[in-house]
């Protein structure tokens, strides 16, 4: 695997690669290396000759006082797992080649990026959609992979390479979870050994709030009751739980039924330094 | 001359032509067609082996009350200017292709895209980089060309695709002007016979500051002396009259001097149904 910083550099090797009509698959990454960012680097390589994947920890989706500084950083040992998991070529933009200067250009998603985890902060997705435009036209692979973990960035992402006609297509994987539900993620690093007995709450609660919906339950009705749930289960503080139409975000129109399109339950929850989110599906 | 109205045509017709090694140049247009856009054509085919144009009167960049509804649109008349000047492909996406109905992606440029022009019409120059940022992603030509009558617009372009790592070369096209003067736009049409005559008279004082300027007249002065100038000429009011810094269109610092870089002198005024802007080099 290779270690590219520049977008020249990046240009010429997927241009080589494309010129001998491969295919390329890109996972954008921040870091923090673990089971879910190897489940869509395995994905990728099931499907496209190339993968890329991408290491930024991306300033512009954090908001001051959240986490940008502690987020974890190691570019060997994150530069060795993708390597082993089969990455052709890793892409470690210092901030001055994403951001220099004098920039200036913002993407934004209305509404989809407002809701949720938008309301709790409120230029994350902002962040997020500008840097992933920035990857996506930096690369332009076939297609780019993101983890279903992070299901309202997945559906901000496919809105707005759908609204800009970005010529790449998205593809959502399956999150992966440790053996008692607990989704991977980078910020499970900040748990203490009791949080962490605690965490896979969240993923039990949701797994709840999903199986009365399904069955004919209220469906604000188990929000609040999954909220209370979790406070009482140790986390500290409860940012949402919501349940929703899987494609938009946008809640129901009253109880849940077969016929409303495959929902999906999300929450944010606080524990400690960490605030964990998941979803699951309805 | 082919016209296409989709996307999907849009790109299987250019991507047999980049199948071939062929170039291609894009002329993005709302229509209105006149020497200026000509001018672009001909910019393209010099330096391209296919130009493609697009017309598309962009609902985005009008704010309500502005001249939406009544901006020249002659679809037959333009093509077949567009044809005779050597167009390959001809771009006519309805406004359903453009922006579906859960449309939410905003591209915005801050500072340079709030000044000047962006101080008199907040959402103009969101609603261009919004577009422009689709049109090279449906197209991806090698450049797509711009008019610098509208200067502040060819630099947000040009920042937004710097910014946002858009694989598109922005190339800068001299205004075309009439026999007196007076820059070729679409809104030359909303002036009457008599406004049509004052009408010279914005790039006859944008000469004017330019060259008093660069003999070492204040710009500041100079542009309170040019927004009287106007009014005498018989203009109904001015918006601005600016000099500026050619690349950042900030203020200069202190007089004009030739170690300040190359400037530029930017104006917005209005005269009967019209708002005509226009620009000359310092």
């Amino acid at each position: 695997m290779d270690i590219v910083r520049t977008v020249a550099d990046l240009r010429t090797r997927v241009s080589a690669w494309r010129g001998t009509g491969e295919t390329v698959g890109l996972v954008p990454t921040m870091g923090g290396i673990h089971e879910g960012h190897l489940a869509l680097v395995r994905a990728a390589g099931e499907r496209f000759d190339r993968t890329v994947a991408t290491l930024f920890v991306n300033p512009k989706q954090f908001a001051p006082g959240e986490d940008f500084g502690a987020y974890p950083r190691d570019e060997e040992g994150d530069a060795g797992r993708l390597d082993a998991e089969g990455v052709d070529l890793l892409f470690v933009p210092p901030e001055s080649v994403m951001y220099p200067e004098a920039h200036a250009t913002r993407v934004e998603v209305a509404d989809l990026g407002s809701i949720l985890e938008g309301a709790f902060r409120p230029d994350f997705f902002t962040g997020v959609a500008t840097v992933v435009a920035k990857l996506l036209l930096q690369v332009l692979p076939d297609a780019a992979l993101f983890g279903e973990k992070d299901f309202q960035q997945l559906r901000v992402v496919q809105r707005m390479v759908l609204d800009l006609d970005v010529p790449v297509e998205i593809v959502g994987v399956p999150t992966v979870r440790e053996p008692d539900g607990l989704a991977f993620s980078s910020r499970n690093l900040y748990l203490s050994a009791p949080e962490r007995e605690i965490a896979p709450a969240l993923f039990a609660t949701l797994s709840a709030v999903a199986e009365a919906v399904r069955a004919g339950a209220d469906p604000e009705w188990r929000e609040r009751w999954a909220e209370s749930e979790l406070v009482s289960a140790g986390f500290d503080s409860v940012d949402y739980v919501a349940v929703r139409d899987g494609a938009t975000l946008g809640r129901y129109l009253g109880p849940y039924a077969a016929g409303q399109g495959p929902g999906r339950v999300l929450a944010a929850a606080r524990l400690g330094k960490a605030r964990l989110i998941d979803n699951v599906a309805l």
